[in-house]
């Protein structure tokens, strides 16, 4: 049928940690270069959770050489995704918070299962940082300036009702239909001609996507300082211990 | 009034011949010129068709040449409606696919009958091809980036309740009032100070119709080599042929 | 708790002077450098008015330069304003036309009671005159860019049921709960760390910020300039006797 899907399976959480998106990023760039392949759906193995986003380990307590190595596939992975010349579907069966969020904005469409315990979000600010500017940007094309702009300094995580209602997932289905809805949409996106619906997606994202490749080490840079401020790394150990205790 | 109507008549679907185009902006710029004149209503006198968009037969099997001077005249008509210093009214009074649609978003207000077989949109990516950056800025402008971003690479027409549900349109009505309606909703933007309006309208549309500007020779390039080729040439004709076949 | 409330007390109705802009902003910047106080909540002590806006008795009849020294006042309270580090909430307990719609859409969150005989816009035009680029700008990020496009152009005074509908302000509610409501929604902002909330705004706000610091001075040129029109003039004088007829 010409389309894949690709199946989170990083337990617990599916965070985005740099094994995990080394994987997706070569996983994706092998679909693209298929030319039997048109089309991929995201969705997750793990009950409730979609991805959890960037993996905090990988931002805490490293060097500013590992820090540099994450971002870079952080951004290499949204490169790749948002800028994908394949239709791409999130089948969103869970929570998404933060990067995990992104992953599913930089989708062609998005569907979640509409069990209002399951939220989706840039919550960054929650942990004392700050959403990238093309994360911004990616969430603006979707949700519009002032949504964005409330939810980024609110941090707030959308119930599956409420995202549906501010435009950051396209519908809600039941989760045992999620799949044929998918494959559906999949279907009515793969009837067009290829090669015009990827100059236009690619007229419509073009400028953000430049944008990013533009300012690639410049913003390098000033995630790694950012994250390696003695407060900013107080902030992430105290999240950190919070979700242990939440867990225990 | 000072309002005038212009009313396309050009059998059978209206289509945007170069000959239409060509009429279509001798005929705005004459009312441009004419200070008594500080309002258009522009409709259809043919049943069930606002505009069926540009005209195809002017997109194939022609030289480059003709390619060149269709488009230039595409883009004109654009310049002078989108930039109008009259206040402009669309009463969409049938179906408006693609340049149709263009014409319709470039005015002020747009109408529409409430009948759920008229349908409106930019379809382009359907036969094929790709709408030009400035018909997406002007959908944009409307719709937002989201909407327009999915009704563009899935080439949609909007049936007319779904149109209105987006913002594609600003109101229906019932064919019967759509006259009346229009004529309504241009004493209301008339009721203000033309200086102010028009300064007003400068401002929001400036930096799009610029865009154009900027770059109208590169975009006439574009098009040329893009409709020149071997294989849009071939999705036109099938397209075409699919046409004959429904009337048959 | 940190949070300031300011209340406008400029009878009869709140009007941007001058003098309430001078006062506006070294009451704005005072609460800024005071590290106790993290958020404002604006609101009126003048019953049915939030604000009247611009005070129209300083852009008429008076000289270019006051023109000028009162149109860097009106772009100093904006820029300090939409700039703000602290958390801004718009406690709008009354009408709030033209600058006053400006002030609260310069906030974070707008609560608005719910009386549909309180109305809020940018309806310059309806004066003969035109917002200027940094009103549209602020406008857009809020409403969009089809409602800002079409508000300014018929200077469109929202009452408050429709000024919800369409995104202007954020909620309503009874005049009695105004306050308690504006309390808990500044608690909610200001429940995240300041330092991530506060880069997450100037990323947000950056772009539409600097433009006017870039364009400051022939932004003042073009004000004054324009203002001192004779035509201008005259639709000022005209608008001011409608006023006094109305309240005669």
């Amino acid at each position: 049928t010409g389309v894949a899907t690709m199946k989170f399976k990083s337990p617990p959480v599916n965070s985005l940690s740099l094994d995990f998106l080394t994987e997706f990023c070569i996983g994706l760039e092998k679909l693209e270069n298929d030319r039997a392949c048109r089309g991929v759906i995201f969705t997750s193995t793990i009950p409730k959770i979609f991805s959890s986003g960037l993996d905090i380990t990988e931002m805490y307590g490293k060097s500013t050489e590992h820090y540099a190595e994450f971002w870079r596939a952080v951004q290499e992975m949204w490169l790749r995704l948002y800028g994908s010349n394949m239709v791409t579907v999130a089948a969103i069966n869970g929570s998404s918070p933060a990067g995990g969020c992104l992953v599913a904005l930089s989708c062609d469409y998005r569907i979640m299962v509409e069990n209002p315990k399951f939220s989706i979000g840039l919550n960054e600010a929650q942990l004392g940082i700050v959403a990238p500017f093309w994360f911004k940007d990616t969430f603006v094309n979707v949700v519009g300036h002032r949504v964005a702009e409330s939810s980024l300094q609110l941090g707030s995580l959308h119930a599956a009702p409420e995202a549906h209602r501010i435009g950051l997932v396209d519908e809600l289905v039941p989760e045992e239909k999620l799949q044929e809805r998918a494959a559906a949409v999949m279907a009515q996106w793969l009837a067009l001609p290829d090669h015009a619906r990827q100059l236009t997606k690619s007229m419509m994202r073009k400028a953000v996507l430049d944008r990013l490749v533009a300012h690639r080490e410049e913003d390098i840079q000033n995630f790694t300082t950012f994250i390696s401020k003695e407060s900013i790394q107080k902030s992430l150990r105290m999240y950190m211990e919070m979700l242990k205790k939440k867990k225990g």
